[in-house]
């Protein structure tokens, strides 16, 4: 079968022969709908309506029956988001399988920030650098994993700049699956080390990042990508149910609790949507008190297209080129913006973007208060939660729960030059005396 | 009080006047004992014996009564190295301060490895990279903290080329202490930036290491150095325990089971002694059933003093000067080097090295096969096992546990010579066909 662009692919949603729907079991996942119109589709590698064009999510039919009951069964489970196995697209013996097991990371209680930030209630920073691959990707990457092996790929796929080509290598290669990630040629020689290190084929392709991603709809529309899996495009609805559990986690940590504000990053904006999916499906489950909550979307100045309809009132936003230092959170044209807009709107939360420069301050504003070593995601929604506070759109008195991503060591390039030694010395008393440190 | 060298400082074990020794509660340890000698002093800053100058260590009154009470008061314990805080030399409230916390890091059943290694037997990876700031050095730390407080210590602070260095500046910052490292000045940017950003004192001295060490040595017995704690070095008797947590959460992982055969990293060889120490511990307290092991030691060839003086039948080392890609194990003198020799002995295990070459083979092998990008000391390790089962000194029918202790990233350099994009392609399908990787 030869397909061609979104629309084949759409097409293929009702017709696409391997696997058979029924053979397909991930756990509560029942069907996938499409977020615009609401048309289901059987369990499939599809991401696109076939009536809308709309993206497909995964819809569910959740455990009914005791709260209580969910709640030990979660206590119970592993320290990791398969503990959370019976709320995801997965197989119920998930935990067993080769995989990462990412998640559980730490929910960090920021006091010295707080101070810092003039924020008298409880602060939070949920410090997703301690994943296997130390950012949250391998969290969306694990699902995408279970969905891969339903579907019988055999090759586990990406286009990448950075986080996710690690996560995608790590996990295919302990999951028993090859892997082929695409990144653009001209990768910083760190970035190729971390993506390649895990032995899969890496490809660099001579051009920008966009020409890899339309190299990548491509193959997957040849038989020559027979067999692969993409974990963020015919995975793609999948692969975003990963970011669910940081809702899960973030509530369990405080003791069944949904915090009153969340300070989330904005690439596609996925990150976020599933986030407050995630929390809706707890207090629809009865596993936490339905109270109000805001939501804050964090930006950087330089790829900021969603903060800026949100300041401007718009439904829609205008795509940028991005120029920033967040690397990670630089997609100019964010698939999941509208909703994020929504989101924002709806709970009374708010989207905010901070330039670069704020964003190497809050890296190292966190780093010495709490010891966290964010890469440059942690320092937009840390200098993002300072900004809202001053402009008074952040209740400083309420609880709030600042995300960080992933990990200052993937990102040096961007507080290299601005952090060095306080002092060369000789090695002698007198030397040091007189750089005046003691 | 001006001190000045060794034979001071252990002279100042009586003499002390801050803290009163009455006023210092590290929950059970009860005093500091010479390792040497067995002559005990109150807990305080002291390192090293006043009659013998040989090395102190942590002496406690351990909890006596029901074994199985214990297991579960630590099972319910915090996630990390604080639930068997009644085993450490820590206030009982530790859990309760602002500190990094550390440990229970992931034991990684490694079932792909062992196929490559032609292990039979259940194979594991005890994960240290998983720790806050990437290295089993947050263990340490942690505990040199509590140390630090209970003494009334302001700044932290240590000699490091690498890891330790992030470690006290991470730890430092969120506990509240001040922070001033010492490096040598010449060191790689991105290391400077990861001791840096914590927002410490970081002074780069003009010399070697050698040089820096010497320097932090007169410091100590100088005025200036007043109220400052050296983690590893006037503090380092109750540093050195933390690693103690690396064998109390392999056997609680383990379902409370000492392993057949562990293969650890030897720098100092410290951990090393201390992770038997912790096994011993273990089964006097009735935790575990009281069964053999063995302990290897791995070092790299270019500074294998205590893998040579295994192999030469020696009880001493000489000295070597180190020269090796593997920097976290660089200590060409290592201190606890005759307990090594002892341990591997006594225990039926061994002491080897790999050279750089095969460093950099186990660190891809690990990562190919279980997507965990250790740094240079677990390309050790896990190349010492491979090279111990070919000789027939390690069982591949019996349980193992093989450590990594730091993170891959902080590493970079040893891999990226041989580590590089499968293919370089134009963004067209035809190009990908003829590369020959789909
Ligand atoms: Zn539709
Ligand atoms: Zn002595």
């Amino acid at each position: 079968m030869r397909r061609k662009g979104l629309a084949c692919m759409a097409a293929q949603a009702v017709e696409s022969a391997t696997p058979a729907p029924s053979d397909v079991s991930l756990g509560p996942a029942a069907a996938l709908s499409c977020r615009e119109c609401g048309e289901r589709f059987p369990l499939g590698p599809i991401f696109a309506c076939a009536i809308c064009f709309g993206p497909l999510e995964v819809a569910y039919d959740l455990p009914t029956g005791d709260p209580e009951a969910l709640r030990r069964r979660i206590e119970a489970g592993p320290h990791n988001i398969w503990r959370y196995a019976p709320l995801l697209p997965v197989p119920p013996d998930v935990a067993a399988r080769p995989n990462l097991n990412p998640g559980l990371t730490k929910l960090v209680r920021a006091d010295n920030l707080a101070r810092e930030l003039g924020v008298t209630g409880a602060l939070y920073v949920k410090d997703d650098s301690g994943n296997p691959t130390h950012s949250f990707k391998d969290r969306v990457v694990a699902i995408a994993v279970e969905a891969a092996r339903a579907f019988g790929f055999t090759t586990l796929s990406c286009s990448s700049t950075g986080n996710l080509a690690g996560a995608v290598g790590a996990a295919a290669a302990r999951a028993g699956f090859r892997s082929c990630v695409f990144i653009p040629h001209d990768l910083e020689a760190g970035k190729v080390v971390m993506a390649a290190v895990y032995g899969g084929d890496l490809v660099g392709i001579e051009g920008t990042y966009d020409d890899v991603n339309r190299f990548c709809s491509e193959l997957i529309g040849d038989p020559l990508g027979e067999g692969w899996g993409f974990v963020n495009v015919n995975l793609r609805p999948y692969y975003g149910e990963g970011s669910k559990t940081l809702a899960y986690e973030i509530c369990e940590q405080l003791g069944w609790r949904i915090p009153d504000q969340i300070v989330i990053p904005v690439a596609s904006g996925s990150q976020l949507t599933k986030i407050d999916k995630g929390l809706k499906e707890l207090i629809a489950l009865g596993l936490v008190p339905d109270r109000p909550y805001r939501i804050f979307g964090a930006q950087a100045e330089g790829c900021a297209p969603v903060s800026r309809a949100f300041k401007d009132g718009h439904d829609v936003m205008c795509p940028v080129k991005p120029d920033t230092i967040a690397k990670s959170l630089a997609i100019g044209n964010p698939a999941d913006g509208p909703y994020v807009l929504d989101i924002a709107r709806r709970t009374g939360g708010a989207v905010e973007d901070v330039n670069d420069e704020q964003i190497v301050d809050a890296i190292k504003l966190l780093a010495r208060t709490e010891g966290i070593f964010a890469e440059t995601a942690g320092g937009v929604t840390v200098g993002v939660t300072r900004k809202l506070i001053e402009a008074g759109l952040l209740d400083p008195a309420l609880t709030t729960v600042v995300l960080n991503t992933g990990d200052g060591l993937k990102t040096l390039d961007a507080v290299a030059p601005t952090t060095g030694p306080s002092a060369i010395i000789r090695p002698t008393l007198d030397s040091f005396r007189e750089a005046g440190l003691a």
